[in-house]
């Protein structure tokens, strides 16, 4: 085996993962010439793939780069049961078309990262809708409820006294079967899948197969600081989002995660990340310097190196020299090109929470005390796309940076 | 509506009955002139149906009685599936062959309280057996884990550490769907059979069915005294045993026994049985000649007057004539054709624990220690049909009851 090779595999193995089970096991599959299958999957709903998806897409890509074959598993009809709240309703389903779409959006945000033309996509509807009652009844006959309940997103629940539908119980060995039809030998995941695709390896033992290996990468905290990464809590960077916002967005994260950031977010070397991390600690390098190189390097994987570089500049040029904190995405508004009263300047003031009304909000502008970029505006003025990204300010300390919602 | 078919409602609704779910609709139900449709399921197993059973078939019966349709029910799919014991094999499966068969057999007693070609008999696998795994899941759905592990059985073997198969939390489900499949209108069941048929009533309110009503049935107390009449305990008697040993295991059980089955497995009026009670409780009656009546009365349910009648003489004449106590019964041995080297008298003996080994027992019986109904008997002797039912002493105090097993 050449050096290069031996590099990437070891890079595989180690780089930004949480946990491999089984290490040994998965170093010879890498080693052994074969060309792997390695599954990943995920329900339709309609995200914004963030940075946090893309830790585990990043993996993937390191995989394909290697030769292996990338398996993405749609869970069409997984996605169909939802949380059993109102327990006397039937609840919706949605429909094969629905499921296409939302299929589509989130293929095509992962073609930022894999090359898509050589990842096998797979719908869990092509075995799942054919399975019989008796079937499903003897996968489940294998498990008991004690092992199913230890899964930790049940054991939480249970202490919050919230309920677990009995077809919960079912979907972490739905998962695990999915390994089955496909064949996988290594899974992708993140760590909140490690119990679920662990039932994956006990299937395939029952069915005879060799057991998947899973590569288990950590979640990334948020732009907050705080919480993991993640659409519901808005303390995401979208990889689609455009490079102003992203490149802003990723300036307003916390010093304490830009090592993280880079380790997981970015290709520069491990011994690079290393020597910045002791220039940080020992106060010769300014972590906001380190900063504008995490987000020039992550805008770069998005959006090519012009635009990263552009990015760079524009950030400088406003918030450097003007004054404005870096940490304006905290009152970010979304916004889209569908809510049409708000694309007056003053419906956003309101909509961004910065006034009681519009006529507060004209007022406000007509006092001359509303800017973007550090220009002074009129009421009448309409946003467009060419904002996205700028900051107004309102008053003498509200910020609020334009994002259009693509 | 006339006073006769009141008095069997009432009768329906009160004789014997532990619980009623919901009374009032039930009494509505039955005084409405409608034939209505009363589920009642088994699994197949392979069982002596006894006077356990008989408990509720005959309650079945006093509703056939009335023109109702009693849809007998056999779980020819729930019953592929068994306990969990070993996790990691696949458990046996029941071919269709042969449940058909022990379908047969179950039948074939049943036949002896209802009028069978009345029933209509149904198989759960032809729904079963075409349902979809998504069907599963969403009938899954209206259900919580919490309110199925509620059931005492589980909190009992949750309790001793023991585990519950995953697939066994849908028993109550597919149990309670059955009553939608066959549009239940009333099932008769034994009360450790409620908390699966109340589940029925949920789903059949979710699909729009008006619920099943629960005639629910005591448990009755084996021959022991103690424990449930059970197969698997031995305590039980059979409604196929021949006169003779049905009569002599009546007349073993314990006294207060006695108006408990003169209830639940006699047709004797209330006002009868409330005046032997009061007779037994001033002591103007002798339990004995009580039990004699019960033993005769339910002999004759099953074989007939004649027959019940020389099950009496013949007991009264062996027993207690000839001074052997009635609760000989205890020393049971069951027998079967195929045993060959027991059917010998000392092989008998043997095998009923009363002697260590074949030559201990050949002494005894050279010894003249050993007696058949009173008559000492010869270690050559070849046990028969004919001696079924008839009582071993053996030494001064060891009796036994030769049983032979169809």
């Amino acid at each position: 085996m050449n050096k290069d090779l031996e590099n990437k595999i070891e890079k595989v193995l180690t780089r930004g993962v949480a946990k491999i089970i089984k290490k040994d096991n998965l170093k010879k599959k890498l080693e052994s010439g074969k060309i792997l299958r390695i599954k990943h999957g995920v329900d339709p709903t309609t995200p914004d793939l963030h940075l946090g998806y893309a830790v585990v897409y990043r993996k993937l890509k390191q995989l394909q780069d290697l030769g292996h074959k990338i398996v993405f598993l749609i869970g069409d009809f997984t996605g169909r049961f939802g949380d059993p709240t109102d327990k006397e309703e039937s609840r919706e389903m949605r429909s094969k078309d629905e499921v296409k779409k939302l299929a589509k959006n989130y293929i095509g945000q992962l073609g930022k990262i894999l090359d898509i033309d050589k990842v096998e996509i797979r719908y869990n509807g092509e075995w799942y809708d054919k399975m019989s009652a008796e079937k499903l009844l003897r996968l489940m006959s294998k498990f008991t409820v004690r092992r199913m309940l230890e899964r930790d997103m049940f054991q939480e629940r249970d202490k919050k006294g919230l309920e677990i539908g009995l077809h919960e119980t079912v979907y972490p060995i739905l998962q695990g079967y999915d390994s089955v039809v496909l064949e996988s030998d290594i899974t992708v995941i993140g760590s909140d899948q490690e119990f679920n695709e662990l039932q994956g390896r006990k299937i395939q033992k029952i069915e005879k197969q060799k057991p998947q290996d899973l590569i288990i990468m950590p979640l990334i905290t948020g732009t907050d600081g705080k919480e993991k990464m993640s659409q519901s809590l808005g303390n995401y960077i979208g990889i689609t989002e455009e490079p102003n916002s992203m490149f802003g967005k990723i300036m307003s994260i916390p010093d304490n995660l830009i090592i993280n950031y880079f380790e997981l977010c970015t290709d520069i070397p491990m011994d690079e990340i290393k020597e910045t991390k002791e220039g940080m600690d020992n106060e010769k390098i300014n972590p906001r310097d380190a900063k504008i190189k995490l987000a020039e390097e992550i805008v770069k994987i998005y959006h090519g190196e012009e635009k990263a570089r552009k990015a760079k500049e524009y950030f400088i040029s406003t918030f450097s020299e003007k004054k404005i904190p870096d940490d304006v995405p905290k009152q970010v508004v979304e916004w889209t090109d569908a809510l049409d009263s708000y694309q007056n300047i003053v419906g956003f003031i309101v909509s961004a929470g910065l006034a009681k009304s519009k006529s507060d909000a004209r007022r406000k502008v007509e006092q001359g005390g509303v800017s973007i970029d550090g220009e002074k505006t009129v009421w009448s003025r309409i946003l467009t796309k060419e904002d996205d990204g700028k900051v107004k300010k309102i008053g003498k300390k509200d910020f609020v940076r334009i994002v259009f919602k693509d």
